[in-house]
């Protein structure tokens, strides 16, 4: 080890060291490993101080985007893969469980109730798509009663929130019937770009990426004693899965084939959705116990 | 490697590899790093999900308080460290080169010129303090001429610029003798904390941290063909030594003493500076070659 390595592992020994006195030990065991990675990063790349003050800039830009509707550092954490990371660290893989992958900024409270076969589009345009699935515990046990929360972008791109006129629209929950199973209308799922107009969205210019999300509809599922499941089904066929998901949100199990429908098809519940056509998937989801 | 070691760390290498077609190299090694050390940290606590969440909270909170006077982001470096590690891997010793520390946020452009024997202090309160010393090569030659900045904090702990009177006060800039000799008036350093009633300052807090600095005297030093030196002087017996300075910045070599005088002891230069005592010190600063 030279005098300049010792140097600079001494002083990363000085600043674990500081936090030995914290009372709250999971605190300091989170504060001195990323003492440790942080300076690790620096010593690495030899960071140089204009891309320090330029990692200063950046944070300070994406400080000043955020407010009670823009998130830039959730961005941030989901364009470097920490989202699905955190993630993964916290919903081990169980038997066979549904994956979990990212939560996304746009989920909103108390969305609109719907019954077995509703339609969660409400003003949103797009291609009516008929999803149905069952919901089971890793026993293979239906779970009649589990709460189904679903939502999407329209096929613009845009969710609701996006709006300016307080819209509600491409989101509802729904509840699991006595067999477990569920069935709604909502819309197949189209690409969209992440917000690409801030620091995040520079970033990925700068480095050649495609802000664009792969195509996908948004659940999360809750039962009691079973682990909340939150994820996302992807469509089979999407180019994005090529090009890349800028989240990182994607895993095999999650692609489903969205099979389109004739116009003239007959839909399952019997509804008229006009001359556009139609599709439909099925997505069984399959919780955890909430003790895993 | 588990199965979930394994899912972990294809994660890894898929964000690693998102960045593969970034035409900056540089950039490319930087944010590949980056996702290297982030994952790692997250993996190696297995950071929980209402860790992940108070960590976007606390960002937002830096970004909220950060504004052209304020800046938590660098504040938090500072705390962590990693300022002064970015300052250790670009000022790597060289011979008997003076030893660099943190910036601080207090310098500004454009103080005021005062001649050798000057005063600094203006309207700051505290303790007069005689400071000497000559600027040199690493050959040993003088270095006529080098440009000296210096800045400090009043006996209160604030620095001109934390007052909003707009006052001009503790700061100024000099130039080294045909000799490379320098001596100005200015005052003895006193401990002060840095900015604590932000997130960063909770931060301490939580983690049971001094936010005060060991007490200390600003220099930037400058001179053509040299590595400019930023750095400062620390004032030996300060018990805040003991304590730990909040940002990292004390090296041995900048501990000097300040030797205090009788009030009725003659100054250097025959001022009468009244009956509160004075004190003096010696700082003799050698610059690196610009090239290393
Ligand atoms: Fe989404
Ligand atoms: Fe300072």
């Amino acid at each position: 080890m030279s005098a300049q390595q010792r140097m600079e592992q001494e002083l990363v020994d000085r600043v674990v060291g500081s936090f030995e006195n914290c009372g709250n030990e999971r605190l300091k065991q989170v504060m001195q490993s990323l003492t440790q990675h942080l300076h690790g990063f620096i010593r690495d790349v030899r960071l140089t101080e204009d891309e320090w003050n330029a990692a200063i800039a950046f944070l300070t830009a994406a400080g000043q985007i955020t407010d009670d509707k823009r998130q830039e550092f959730v961005l941030l954490s989901d364009v470097l893969g920490a989202s699905m990371q955190v993630i993964a660290v916290n919903n081990e893989s169980y038997k066979d469980a549904t994956e979990a992958t990212v939560f996304g900024p746009f989920f909103v409270e108390d969305a609109p109730e719907i019954s077995h076969g509703g339609d969660i589009a409400g003003d949103a345009a797009g291609q009516p798509c008929w999803v149905e699935g069952t919901v089971r515990d890793t026993d293979g046990n239906p779970v009649p009663g589990a709460r189904i929360e679903v939502w999407e972008a329209d096929e613009d791109g845009l969710y609701d929130v996006q709006y300016l006129d307080k819209r509600v629209a491409g989101r509802a929950h729904l509840y699991a019937d006595d067999q477990g199973q569920y069935a709604f209308w909502g819309l197949t799922p189209t690409p969209y770009p992440i917000p690409n107009d801030g620091p995040v969205g520079r970033l990925l210019d700068s480095v050649g990426r495609s802000p664009v999300r792969a195509s996908h509809l948004h659940f999360m599922v809750t039962a009691p004693g079973l682990r909340t499941l939150i994820t996302h089904i992807f469509v089979e066929g999407d180019p994005q899965l090529e090009i890349g998901d800028s989240v990182f949100g994607v895993k095999d199990s999650l692609i489903k084939k969205f099979e389109v429908q004739e116009a003239e098809a007959p839909t399952p519940d019997g509804r008229d959705v006009g001359s556009t056509g139609w599709a439909r998937t099925r997505f069984d989801v399959v919780l955890a116990p909430a003790s895993v």
